[in-house]
């Protein structure tokens, strides 16, 4: 019975082994999914600050103009090497890590098969057993279920041997699909950061060389002018349109600041919430 | 009549100035703080996987336990300097951002007074228009009508004057903040993200070095050792206990499949939604 017993045990280590892989990979899995779609909500904002100063780009003076579009060119770049950092993450993070479920599903029916053996094991000892208090004389009968219990013993080595080798190559792949997949995740996160530099260093050069004062000069030109002509000039290249604006700030007298500011936050809000193009 | 249009349309383009900040710098606040927001979110994700990291580190074999533990030392330091940048964006971008409002208020106020100061000029040009058609022959009710317009268009001039200095500084301070402010927002970002390639490049490393075999090594022991021992040996520096395992994976045995799933589930989600220590 001693041996059935040691083997027993063991088992318990492989059964908890694999329960242990079950829990925490599973979790992994999870918080990895999670750490992704929130990399993607960043990238998200981002693209909205793309579009923001694209569009207030446009509202601006040519130096501005020229300077925000070049950020925004430099902001949306390293969005799309952080779609790719979202992209790499779903393949070869956290989908090995979903994958994983078949694997655990695969050591627990060896651990089960074993069990069916070990008990068809206790059971044929149980049977000789009783065999000997009952009809200790008969040695037929004892010889046969001896020879039962040897062949249940045979059955049940070749099993232990089975789930150790199972066992043993769960946990060797279970480690090395660890390191991997760690090795992955920091590679790719490490690479998005790289460009990120890279692509913030130009951005650097493009906003320091922006000059203030050419702009303030267009903008007084655009003052003299409407002061020279009694029409009121729109703005260049404009979304939305001063006259627009203009209406709006006639409204806005009327109202309390309270008021006007509400119907601002309004009109930001609206176009944060506008659709956005999905990157599939 | 012509000099007071001529304001008028020069105060227009004012006003669609000042507006259009008010509406973009707005957006742009509300924007920023979103993406300010969203950092913070990744980093609490982060976090989460710090802690699982140690948590399952416990769990496992002295190699691997080492190497879990330097790796969310690493990533526990980037999620350092990831609170850093969400500071640094707050002070150097969202706040200055929100003081703005003041600003846009100063520079509405000076065009209210303008508005007060012109419809005063037009209420004395319209006294002398009706006086020269009522009692053309009244020489000095004219005089006086003509120097109340005279001193009426003197103010409206002043006005105008220090309204296009006021208006002139706000768009000055309005360039250079923006120029000031992206250049934070990219130096904050990139500090950051070279923070990061330089301690994820230790972390490769970390995770190269791990050596497999040497914790296969040590599984196999311990699956002999329990064969040696009738008695279930724990699994050293254990959370969850291998013993609770054990007990759970014997519950589990009663359950269907999909039953067990749902267990396991709800203990990755207790774990995942288990309270954090709040970073402030």
């Amino acid at each position: 019975m001693n041996l059935v017993l040691s083997r027993d045990s063991q088992v318990r280590v492989m059964e908890a082994t694999v329960a242990n892989a079950d829990k925490y990979l599973g979790q992994l899995c999870s918080l990895l999914a999670a750490y992704t779609r929130k990399t993607a909500r960043l990238r998200d904002k981002a693209d909205q600050l793309v579009k923001w100063l694209i569009g207030f780009a446009n509202t601006e003076s040519p130096e501005l103009r020229a300077t925000l579009r070049d950020f925004a060119e430099d902001l949306a770049k390293i969005q799309d090497y952080r779609q790719a950092q979202v992209e790499r993450l779903e393949a070869k993070v956290v989908n090995p890590l979903k994958l994983y479920g078949a694997q655990i599903k695969q050591s627990r029916a060896e651990i089960k098969k074993f069990k069916r053996v070990r008990n068809h094991e206790i059971k044929q000892l149980e049977k000789l057993e009783k065999l000997r208090q009952k009809s200790p004389s008969d040695r037929q009968k004892i010889s046969q279920a001896e020879s039962s219990v040897q062949r249940a013993s045979g059955d049940a080595s070749r099993t232990t041997q089975q789930l150790q080798e199972a066992v043993d190559g769960f946990q060797r792949q279970k480690l090395r699909d660890l390191q991997k997949m760690f090795l992955d995740f920091v590679t790719v996160e490490m690479v998005f950061h790289a460009k990120a530099v890279e692509v913030y260093s130009g951005a650097v050069h493009t906003l320091q060389s922006y000059d203030v004062e050419r702009d303030l000069e267009d903008f007084r030109a655009k003052m003299w002018a409407a002061y020279g002509h009694s029409d009121c000039r729109p703005l260049p290249g404009t979304a939305p349109s001063p006259s627009l604006l203009w209406s709006r700030a006639s409204q806005a007298q009327a109202l309390t600041r309270s008021e006007r500011e509400e119907a601002v936050a309004g009109e930001a809000d609206s176009a944060e919430d506008s659709p956005e193009e999905g990157r599939g």
